[in-house]
């Protein structure tokens, strides 16, 4: 059965899309840690970010690296932090996070965001993106 | 001044080394959030990963996948989260921590290892490294 995260590359399922090309597909979390917060993820469906060949995990980065910069002209920031840890959905993805201190990356800590303020972040980060 | 971490490279300061090419470095952290807890850092002093050039940044993440998989030989576990918060050290560093749930990436979390620990994991680890 497809992932919920190939149900939304698919379209099947609406998004926040912030980004996307032939190999990753990258959107805003809509349970934010903090506002910006962003998922990338490869549209190859696999479950651990590690069982990726070595091009397609190393062109992850180079995607989250931009996109990255881009939530940082947003939301300026100490650094956009980014973790996989990738025990909540079988489909492998990075989290990127804004953040000034070690507690802004809590994943305990969820914010509540409207459908209309989702819209309006992930807008302004896609119009960032060079 | 150079950062702890090109110290550490540098081998004026001592470390658990788990492996070494020409652009980074690997070692255990020494305040370790789970048995077998990596630090991959390339040897370009650079604050933020993202300040990395393309290259080096897309070679470190196949590199610490490298790593990912001795560390998960040594410590079965569901997979090797990893995340770059980057607050601590002004040397970019990827943590690799095996992990079976979300809470076992808790940064407040951390063991008390004997070096004599530190060095037998050190071992293991570098032994698997393929």
């Amino acid at each position: 059965m497809a992932s919920i995260f190939s149900k939304i590359i698919a379209g099947e399922i609406p998004s926040h899309k912030v980004y996307e090309d032939d190999n990753y597909y990258a959107f805003l979390d809509i349970f934010p840690v903090q506002k910006g917060h962003t998922l990338v993820v490869p549209k190859k469906e696999v479950d651990d970010m590690f069982d990726l060949d070595d091009e397609t995990l190393a062109g992850l980065y180079v995607v989250a690296k931009k996109i990255s910069k881009a939530i940082k002209k947003v939301f300026p920031c100490n650094r956009v932090g980014h973790a996989v840890i990738g025990l909540e959905v079988p489909h492998a993805h990075m989290h990127l996070i804004p953040i000034n201190g070690m507690s802004d990356m809590n994943f305990e800590h969820k914010l509540k965001l409207t459908p209309e303020e989702l819209a309006g972040i992930a807008n302004d980060i896609k119009s960032n993106i060079e």
